[in-house]
């Protein structure tokens, strides 16, 4: 099986597994128990901390560990909203369903909804941006990049906006990390307030995410209980997954450059052929991850070339994984003004550590003999 | 080191480790997407749910897998309370900080907390719990076992009150799970209608918990998002902890009986020891987990006792695990009427899978030795 669906989930690296593996069976204590088991369990959290806060430049006191990016989104919105008075919130229409979700929550609570709109090639149109902020929104959140193009947005110019306002500046950097360079430190001073993260995108488990805060603002917890992670996410700590986190971290900082060139060569080859078969290339015109390529072939239906590939070998996606179970055109393409018909021929390929040229140009010719399949398939339909 | 604190955490048993293992870097799929890896980890998942329904003879569409216990108490109690308006909620004043903390957080959101009291066994106090009732609390949660002192509740008798008066009851069995036969269906039929699970403390991996529920319940998400677990918990499903969550349910119940009057053995040879150096036995006359022991020596402090036999090679804990960081007193012990003295002397041993009678004997040799270290150093400190 190729894998070409590294924005959905990646494999554990094998060092992250074996850096993971002490804290199953034998390292297994609870990181709140003060015999020496437990306290073990608190310095390998308290190193994985340091090097996730290593990662995006930050300090390992604004890190806050959760089950996901998920959770920390949603701990985030709601959070912060939980400690407001209800008034406008903005996000962007092409979030991930887990900040659209929380922020639709809070609408119905009470709180006013504004989706800030994209243009064609998917970037939060900044005009759009400044009018929503006659809103007086008390919240906004943009990602970084998005997971279905892999466009990235121009965070720093909108939070710097949002920061004059007095607005609290959220962003997703789940698909960003380990894809671009990124520095928290930077982004505060801009004005963003707090950055999510995740672990299973890059290499590291499923099960572990943070939460990257400015500690000056204020949080209620999601989960409430024995008062872990500065009483703002409590449960005990999954200390392998956190562990892996930190291990996939710091590889994927290493990595990061060589990564980035290997993979836009990678991306452009792919980008090339698909070009050469007659695909559109959402969002290509704009800055994006150097692994992310979205397109349609017109006429062939993405779920359909996506069974057919899966079955030739090739692991691909219709959309986002998160929203594969929703038959609907995806939310993303829609907001960038593509068609339903269009849309619902998106494929994404998402490219990652294992993917190989040789991959990519026996892909192209799978996807070409697939296409002249269907082809055949409709004629004899006809 | 000898464990003796299995009721903070567990090792993840062999077994369990070994089923894990393929879900991490071999088949790593998102369960969300549609290609065979994403099926795979679809079907594990559906396999860990039956597994998982079947340890507690649930049905595997009433489990709701989480990040852990402590989500899954806030998820109910908060999801539940979100689908309602601000009532009276009742909890017992011995629940887990996670049931506790969510109450007091419904508690500033303008619901009317009430706490019921237990008797000096650790018991709730039933013609109490009668009378609260005329509160007419719209959501009661009652532990099924507790984590310090063991004392199992009669959950059946409360929730049958609470059935006929049409409180939506809930129950903690997250240290019940794999220590006592839990049957959702009977109690769901006497009006319970959630249980919380947890993997980690019967040999499952930290990172999974689950939500066990009647689904006539109406229940808002905690963290909102791609729609997972039937859209009442997002996020990408942690698909090798819950694979592990899963066979540990399998193992402990196949276990169950053979464990129990193991351990409960062990635990009588223990007490039996303690006794004769003089411990306070907290709990001890009510039904009790085989394998949970909590004690006190008067005039020792419980803190000093653990930093020493941790010393020696013992790992024991002053209270829950979860409140370690708190220098208060247990709550569970003041609820219970034991002075705040006698409860500074707390100690729990938490017996499990690994521990022998070798281990006990040689224990209460240890503690015999720390206690009469500790009185030479105060008679040399007069």
């Amino acid at each position: 099986m190729v894998y070409f669906d590294h924005n959905a989930t990646t494999p554990v690296d094998p060092a992250v597994l074996e850096a993971m593996l002490p804290w199953f069976s034998g390292q297994y204590g609870n990181a709140s128990s003060r015999h020496e088991l437990g306290r073990a369990a608190r310095r390998a959290i308290d190193e994985a901390r340091a090097r996730v806060a290593a990662a995006v430049g930050a300090h390992p006191t604004e890190v806050i560990f959760t089950s996901g990016g998920s959770e920390a989104n949603n701990l985030f919105i709601k959070g912060v909203a939980a400690s407001m008075k209800p008034g406008a919130l903005a996000v962007s229409a092409v979030e991930h369903p887990s900040v659209i979700e929380a922020a639709e929550q809070l609408a119905r609570r009470g709180w006013q909804l504004c989706r800030l709109v994209v243009d064609g090639a998917g970037c939060v149109d900044e005009a759009a941006y400044w009018q929503s902020l006659s809103l007086r929104p008390k919240l906004v959140s943009v990602m970084l990049a998005n997971n279905e193009t892999g466009v990235v947005q121009n965070v720093a110019a909108l939070a710097q906006t949002a920061r004059d306002c007095g607005i609290v500046f959220h962003t997703d950097g789940v698909q960003a990390l380990g894809k671009m360079a990124l520095d928290f430190r930077a982004l505060n001073a801009g004005g963003v307030k707090a950055l999510t993260l995740s672990a299973h995108k890059l290499g590291g488990p499923k099960g572990a995410g943070a939460l990257v805060m400015d500690k000056g603002i204020e949080l209620e917890p999601l989960i409430a209980g024995g008062g872990q992670e500065r009483d703002l996410r409590s449960g005990t700590e999954n200390v392998a997954a956190i562990v892996g986190f930190g291990a996939a971290c710091e590889l994927a900082t290493r990595r990061l450059a060589e990564r980035a060139t290997r993979l836009s060569a990678l991306r452009q080859r792919l980008e090339d052929g698909l070009r050469a078969q007659g695909a559109v290339l959402f969002g290509s015109s704009v800055k994006r991850l150097p692994n992310t390529i979205c397109f349609a072939l017109a006429g062939f239906d993405g779920e359909t070339l996506i069974t057919r590939l899966d079955r030739a070998g090739y692991a691909l996606s219709s959309g986002s994984a998160c929203s594969s179970v929703d038959p609907e055109p995806s939310h993303v393409l829609k907001a960038m003004g593509v068609s339903d018909e269009l849309a619902r021929g998106a494929v994404r390929l998402s490219l990652g550590t294992g993917n190989t040229q040789a991959q990519a140009d026996d892909f192209l010719i799978a996807l070409r003999d697939t296409v002249a399949e269907l082809q055949q398939l409709t004629a004899f339909a006809v």
